[in-house]
């Protein structure tokens, strides 16, 4: 296995030497600017997610890709309408808020209620129910930044499981601090939850600066009331589509070397960072290693439909794909922004880690260290995961990525086309090491 | 005159180090942090704007001035609407967009058109009528950051003027890159002017983002169309006011030592930095002076109505103690944000200059240096100052001033605490020394 190792390393080392030379770097970026401008926000089930698709295929066959394929699914279809959110007397100030992701809207006139405030998910599930009812309910739990994005785990359950925590306890609605690390004045979506069980509430966040005034505001006057309206609309099910495209391997075609992004975002900002520059990544990975010639393996870039809606798309792939999941040999995933990749996690075999090392050796110059044997592998790759599909996490900088995050401020001009091109070649030895190898990364 | 102004330096040097002892340097961040929360936004002519008349009246009471009055002015009340622009195919995209200040409405439908891209109001005025009749002009002039604020001096023409130069060539409407230096997507709003002998075209801002965005577009569908709507409303002439308040002088109460900001705000943000800074910083600087004790100037502190409609409240101010002019023997205004003081600049009498050079002796440790005597003393004071009252204009930073300027993003969480009590130190010795001399600065 060493001496295999080894050679193969060489070989890899080779390659790369003579690809850096007529590599476009900035492909991945160009890619990114691409969509985002041509298409925008694209909510999955929107008008603009279908464009996204005809963009995708458009621009896989123009890359020179082999195949190129959609795969539709069903999906329920949220649409945001109008929100407000207004302080009434003494302070009549309105706030900026946005609805989270699958709330319902409000009766038309509104919700107009008293409010009572909490300062995490935590201390509203251990409150009592006359507190809560009849109230708006206001999670004001503050974010803090990190690299790994793990406070954002911390912060995330008051949106998913806000809406139906404070409804078992009678509130008419919920608001959250956005869970963001930004002090500017966006407000953050994403995706809620209801549960059959409970009734439904309007759900939506406010910024950051907002929630800090509200919480001041509360302070001054404890009885004071808002007024919330939101014009949400869900019109039922829809097609989306995962887009899907193969470089088709040299040596041993039937083995799939799966590289993603998704390519659904959300509706206020444009995608740039969540994911357009993950999907310009991975189409421009396999297209560079084609001009380089035909891989050993397949290398197959899977855009996934709708990941912002709870990974609908990975959940069809996964299903269409079951009784081919053995074939697939290798998955990553690109879902954390545009910054330098810093850190290599696999989700290997144990006799596949020296596999790993050397391939962290061989990005190390690129300033990427070697972490953990418990990568998810990307957030619609850990679908894959689950079913035994062996994956690596190339970890990105997300210090500044919740400042933009699932707001109107993630557009094109936060992209930093010198970071993205370390992706690049992070992701272009990566994906070339799995893909010219017979390495089993099951064992 | 030299013998003199030495034994003046002392006695305020003494009184000012028995002054930082009970001073309490944070009452500036206090006022404007109240006013921004309970208060808010308070476009002129609007009831916030009363709401603010109010909370300044009561809080110059509780402060306590001796003397605490509003005067009355005439003005046209201006309402924004909802705004919205969008690109159509093939891009179908929203921009992020705001009716400048002054702006008519479309029409309900909308204006539909082609757009014609500038670089600067002066390519516009420049240009041909046929290349300009039946569109939507957009100029797309990018703005630096800088201490002193020039760049937006050479931009915000286009805001201002824009309008009448494109309805001179027959244009529909104008939107013009927002006058900020932020990549925040944020719209910059701000007053523009008609012209009687021209048409009254809308207009409007949109995000530096959102201009980056569709330059892009442009150069890929120059002939893409634009559908822009406003709904801003006129209800015509309504009252607003100066708020005005004195601490009254212990020897020459006849003289007036004029220091200023102003009350009212755009509508977009909590107007934090522009100019609710100001506002807690002037009142404040009266108030502490009078816990050491009456000055021998009157010290009279005016909060001054609607500036950002064009200086309105000052031009009546203006007119109304127009007989009086002569007793005002200095004034200041604080308007241009919230960063530290760093530069002492006059507008006053050469035989004066000697004052001013010992005036910045005493600012010398707060990192204060001596500018120019070509002082305007500030948007409201250079009012007066044409009237040849005596100024002086204590610079603040602005570097990042215009990355808040006049959008929702001007909230209180901007105000940086230290940098205003720098500021209120610098007020402080200003004010006492000139309100604590004989001092004719007119010399």
């Amino acid at each position: 296995m060493k001496i295999w190792l080894t050679m193969l390393i060489a070989t890899v080392s080779v390659n790369l030497a003579a690809n850096e030379l007529k590599l476009d770097n900035s492909l991945a970026y160009k890619l990114t600017e691409s969509l985002t401008v041509e298409v925008g926000a694209r909510i999955a089930g929107s008008a603009a997610d279908e464009r996204a698709v005809v963009w995708a295929e458009k621009n896989f066959a123009a890359l020179g890709y082999d195949k190129v394929w959609r795969e539709a699914f069903d999906m329920p279809y949220w649409q945001r309408g109008a929100a407000s959110l207004t302080v009434n007397a003494p302070f009549h100030q309105s706030l900026v808020v946005t609805a989270l992701g699958g709330s319902i809207a409000t009766p038309a006139l509104g919700i107009d209620s008293n409010v009572v405030m909490f300062d995490s998910l935590e201390q509203l599930k251990n409150a009592d129910t006359p507190r809560v009812k009849g109230k708006i309910v206001f999670i004001n739990h503050s974010m803090a930044k990190d690299k790994e994005g793990e406070f954002y785990g911390q912060v995330v359950g008051a949106r998913a499981q806000g809406a139906v925590e404070a409804a078992k306890l009678g509130a008419k609605a919920i608001i959250i601090r956005s869970v963001g690390t930004s002090l500017n004045r966006f407000a953050h979506t994403g995706v809620m939850r209801y549960s059959d069980n409970v009734a439904r509430i309007p759900a939506a966040a406010i910024s950051v600066p907002d929630a800090i005034q509200l919480e001041k505001m509360l302070a001054l006057q404890p009885n004071l009331t808002l007024q919330l309206t939101m014009q949400n609309k869900l019109p039922g099910i829809v097609k989306s589509h995962n887009v899907i495209a193969e470089i088709t391997g040299s040596k041993r075609p039937d083995e799939i070397v799966l590289i993603s992004a998704h390519l659904d975002s959300w509706d206020q900002g444009t995608g740039a960072l969540d994911d357009g520059a993950g999907v310009g990544l991975v189409m421009a990975v396999g297209a560079l290693i084609k001009q380089q010639g035909q891989p050993e393996r397949t290398i197959r870039v899977v855009l996934f439909g709708n990941e912002e809606g709870g990974l609908l798309g990975a959940k069809a792939y996964a299903a269409k794909h079951a009784a081919n999941m053995d074939k697939h040999v290798f998955a990553s995933e690109s879902d954390f922004g545009a910054d330098r990749v810093w850190r290599l996690d696999s989700g290997v075999g144990e006799k596949s880690l020296a596999f790993i090392a050397e391939l962290q050796q061989k990005l190390a110059h690129l300033d990427i260290s070697l972490g953990n044997n418990n990568a998810s592998g990307g957030p619609d790759v850990s679908v894959i995961k689950a079913l035994g599909v062996p994956v690596v996490t190339l970890l990105q900088d997300g210090t500044d990525y919740f400042d933009y995050h699932h707001t109107a401020n993630d557009t094109f001009d936060k992209v930093n086309a010198e970071a993205l091109a370390q992706n690049l070649a992070a992701w272009l030895i990566t994906t070339k090491a799995v893909a010219n190898s017979q390495v089993d990364l099951r064992q």
